[in-house]
């Protein structure tokens, strides 16, 4: 039963540089695009198509998605889109990002976890949920009826409303014309016209029932806008990732190499529990004397 | 441009029940020894050894990692440690999981964020850090120059002091006369020796210099357990995986189904940023006409 290895004892904790970080943090920018792209390409039954080096990075993945050249316009909206979504504070991505990476694990254990938590149906969907909506909804005629009966029956309307902020997200503002100059140029302006008429409406009927506006969030426009660039539904929260690899792994390197003060620590907060889930009238306590042979 | 796609849009989000949380908290807590202790075979140059239907889940990690029937004192030992390692609060890898199941993402990824954090190196590595040291003693005969030394130059000892309590923790006094049977029983108590030594020394320096005491942890004492079942010490983590995977997958199935009030939340911190990474007088702002081509 002595043991006898000893292996590698030296390499138990290799320290990784700065640098080294950022080789990580290009790499996973850069390949994101590309993996997204080639997944499609294969489930649709067609070749992966390699990123061209003479494309920027948003263009290359319109280009490596659509197999085409893509249009300066698509270009300028899927390039937009992308800066917009880089970075926003301690979302539920971010934050498992840092945690992960304040036990100084290296950038892809930390990148992992953000991948994790936008897997989650809380994070990340929203602008899935608007496109269902549209889809459903066909065009503009029924608008009206359908946002006064989900509001009349409590529901919110995915897009609108916001757990932090209470003005509009000007990222929104951004993308909303974007969506509406592709609207128009691909002959097809429904999507982007059902999405500024359930706005409209919604906002008039918040400002009269509630005398209250309601916000129009990042997601509203970016759902109209990444279906004219021939993105599929079950591709934007990907997209999402394609954006937000940028902020993740700005967020890794400023938690593990901060540079003088405050040294970051790892992150371990205390509990309360204030839950129901196992009290003592939940859950018995059964003496181990009292228990069944294992 | 116009979006021809329109795949598995109900698919988007599906939910995962209890049950299905349950029976994946299953899986993997019976898979993590198999796949470690699978591993350790491979790289060894000898074949994977299936899990023995008849043996229970400690005695067939020893049983899948050295290819033959654990001695009674081993078993226990090993039940044991897994049993005193497998829940601990909000700690790093718990905290990282709980987090990406907050968002409603499923055990896989909520347990890869937990995996993740333990790759880290200020979380897990201390009883490999305690074996390290150990092995590199060689002996009792260098124990009180050693501890006395790095006790003057301000050097932290491994497995001695912690970040949250200063009493013993109350699992090192369980498996440290475990560490000491298995010594004896293997003819080589060296290793358990010296750990108790550096003990006794350390303590004996804290009292006298600082009328303080210096708390035993966890992993102190499990280095030379381990060591004596016959793990290798780059193993000396992944058997603290082995043992957490209970306790991560039991705080996952708490945060997404815990019964009544309050709710789960997505966990979105406010963040202050109080570094000096990138303030004014490091980064300089180039408005956007100013900077180069792209």
């Amino acid at each position: 039963m002595l043991a006898t290895h000893d292996p590698d004892i030296a390499e138990l904790s290799k320290e990784i540089s700065k640098e080294a970080a950022l080789r990580m943090a290009h790499r996973l920018v850069a390949k994101f695009p590309t993996v997204i792209a080639a997944y499609h390409r294969i489930r649709s039954g067609t070749d992966p198509v390699a990123p061209a080096p003479d494309l920027g990075h948003a263009a290359n993945f319109l280009f490596m998605l659509n197999g085409r050249m893509p249009e300066d316009t698509a270009v300028r909206a899927i390039d937009t889109a992308l800066v917009l979504h880089a970075e926003h504070s301690f979302n539920a991505s971010t934050f498992a990002a840092r945690e992960v990476a304040s036990t100084q694990a290296h950038m892809y254990a930390a990148v992992a976890a953000g991948v994790g938590s936008l897997s989650g149906a809380l994070h990340g969907g929203a602008n899935a949920k608007v496109m269902q909506m549209l889809l459903k909804l066909g065009g503009s005629e029924k608008v009206v009826d359908f946002v006064n009966a989900e509001l009349d029956a409590g529901r919110k309307l995915f897009g609108l409303g916001h757990a932090v902020y209470d003005v509009d997200d000007p990222r929104a503002h951004i993308l909303a014309p974007m969506s509406k100059a592709l609207g128009e140029s691909t002959g097809n302006p429904r999507w982007y016209e059902m999405s500024a008429l359930i706005e409209k409406t919604a906002k008039e009927i918040f400002r009269e029932r509630k005398n209250a506006d309601i916000p129009v969030n990042v997601d509203f426009y970016s759902a109209s806008l990444y279906y004219y660039l021939g993105i599929p539904v079950d591709l934007f929260t990907p997209v999402f990732a394609i954006a937000r690899i940028a902020g993740w792994a700005a967020h890794v390197i400023e938690e593990q190499f901060a540079g003088a003060a405050p040294k970051p620590v790892l992150y371990r907060p205390e509990s309360e529990y204030i839950g129901d889930y196992c009290g003592p009238e939940v859950c018995e306590f059964v003496p181990l004397e009292k228990r069944g042979p294992r």
